[in-house]
């Protein structure tokens, strides 16, 4: 009988982050494709577009005037998926099939830059620790709020990714109770600080740095790596090396870190297929619940769909939603691919 | 305070089969889009296309032959994700990490008719009852190998949802594992099980009937509906009346009724938006390991993107990524928008 052969061989890896699986299946990357081709974006934008709702002193939908920003510019969402408002209701435990409870929330736009054709990777640093900044200042007044016990910071790049405005920008949404996919991770992460008093993801971090086979970037305070259990073709995950729970907690030194290696990683991602490259993104860190979280390690996720080339995607469909998530190429040959490409955007070479 | 008005105020759902929420925000539904629109896939497809892989008669990239079929037609999948093959491994159940272990499968396609451009709304009823026999058989031949303990039938149409080749099809991804979405509900399903000895579902089917809140159409033996906890604009969930854990357990006048549900609900979903409605489906039913299942009740799950026109499509990104899923409309009206839908298809009109 053939040995296991994890770089040929159809394979189940496990995400001890929630607790699921993921099927592996390296023989078949070379597969044809026939089906939906994506519209690759017109990299021809204008520094200001006088329709877009974003720009600089340009006017909203709801009739608001945005400011003459210079950095970064944080607004209430005009279409937000939460309200503020506090709803009376008496909650039913033992209802099996029916249960609902009013959600209280806030949702926010945050501008990352005044100019309309500026993506993460092609801001100078100083540009994106401003960014940083401006997500501690919005994650301590959100979490400061006393309804407010998560905030969720992230951002939809590129039309596939949902992303109706190329204007860059992110979101936040800060609401009562823990998202599905936070309390899955808290459970996991409670439970190994529990048993080993340190947390998941600073040992696993150690054990990723020793093996080297996943690594994109490292420098002094931050790693970027495919996790072992990474579900997108070229998923990847930021964490910090030290062990800190939440964006707040962030010496000066880390934030340039950080701003260093989201700059590196997103530019590795646009020269990947010579493309300004979608992806979802979001950080995850302590809830903002006023207890003590040791078991948070701050991390940020990319979740990007392309497979293949600026125009080839993954889908996630019948088995995946079915089923569960399946990959072709392995997390190591993802990583290889990125750790060898240039840290200059390809627009300067 | 203003009392919860779960048609109006944002909230979350439980899902009692998966153990998950869902954020729903009512309000929001009105919110203008100026994202990617998806492109119409033609209607104006040839009953025969000498170029699609799947038509009868036609050659396959691998050199094989469609051999001249009438009904449908099984193969074992070209770019199959899974292999038969056995491998040897040893677990190492205490790496927490670094878990991966070898899969082995079969992954086969459905050719549901040889017509190229006949989709199962369009289908006479004798001919979806051909292809449920079909599920049966493979179903039990896939369920008999000794290593095969789950069977995943399901199916992608339309471009959006992955799918390469319009030639009407689905697929078969049989495995020795149980999938991550399997697990999670067979666990939800036994709790209960265990606890009532009546089935989840069919303690909720009845619920949902005198409610009459949610039903979209109902026979003698089958109910459509929109779960409460639907997370897809127009998801809907096809459940056996009687308490069966499996396809092969249908009666013939049960096998009627369940193709005559599929053909209206499906031609319900083309009227919608007058297209040929994309969508992932799948069937979760009891796993074939040898055991008795008593907790699982055959469903049919459908996954549909499209959510305002037939090319305005659902984004499960960002935040729905890290956080959960969110939806605009609610389970209630999306459900009686599919019940007031008629089940003439549109082109027959
Ligand atoms: O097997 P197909 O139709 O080529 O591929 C499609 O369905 C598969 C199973 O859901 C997915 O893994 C693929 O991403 C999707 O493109
Ligand atoms: O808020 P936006 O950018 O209009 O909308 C986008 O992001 C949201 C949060 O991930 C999603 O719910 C929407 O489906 C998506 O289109």
């Amino acid at each position: 009988m053939k040995n296991f052969d994890i770089n040929e061989d159809p394979h189940r890896r496990y995400n001890p982050l929630i607790n699921e699986w993921v099927l592996v299946s390296p023989h078949r990357s070379k597969r044809p494709w026939q089906g939906q081709n994506e519209t690759v974006t017109s990299d021809a934008l204008p520094e200001y577009d006088p329709t877009c709702y974003l720009c600089p002193g340009n006017v909203r939908a709801n009739g608001m005037v945005n400011p003459d920003y210079e950095n970064s510019f944080v607004f209430e969402n005009d279409f937000a998926a939460l309200k503020q408002e506090e709803i009376a209701f008496e909650e039913n435990r033992n209802e099996t099939f029916f249960r609902a409870k009013p959600e209280r929330g806030i949702s926010r736009v945050v501008c990352f830059s005044p100019k309309h054709n500026l993506t993460l990777p092609e801001m100078p640093v100083e540009a994106i620790e401003n960014i940083i900044h401006t997500w501690q200042k919005e994650y301590t007044d959100l979490g400061n709020v006393d309804y407010i016990n998560h905030v969720q910071i992230f951002e939809n790049k590129g039309s596939v990714m949902g992303c109706s405005n190329p204007h860059p920008h992110g979101q936040i949404w800060a609401q009562s109770s823990l998202p599905t996919e936070v309390e899955k991770t808290q459970n996991n992460l409670k439970t190994y600080f529990d048993t080993h008093n340190k947390t998941l993801l600073e040992d696993y971090v150690k054990e990723e740095l020793k093996l080297d086979e996943r690594i994109v970037i490292e420098n002094e305070h931050f790693v970027a790596l495919v996790p072992f259990w990474a579900i997108w073709p070229y998923e990847t995950i930021i964490v910090s090396k030290r062990n800190v729970s939440k964006i707040t907690d962030f010496t000066e030194t880390e934030v340039t870190d950080f701003a260093v290696i989201l700059k590196q990683l997103t530019t590795k991602y646009d020269n990947l297929f010579e493309t300004s490259f979608p992806y979802s993104s979001g950080i995850h860190q302590s809830p903002t619940d006023g207890k003590l979280h040791p078991e948070w390690h701050f991390h940020m996720h990319f979740y990007p769909p392309l497979l293949r080339s600026a125009t080839i995607k993954k889908f996630m469909v019948g088995y995946e939603m079915m089923g569960e998530s399946q990959r072709d190429i392995t997390a190591e040959k993802s990583a290889a691919i990125l750790r060898g490409l240039s840290i200059t955007h390809y627009k300067n070479k």
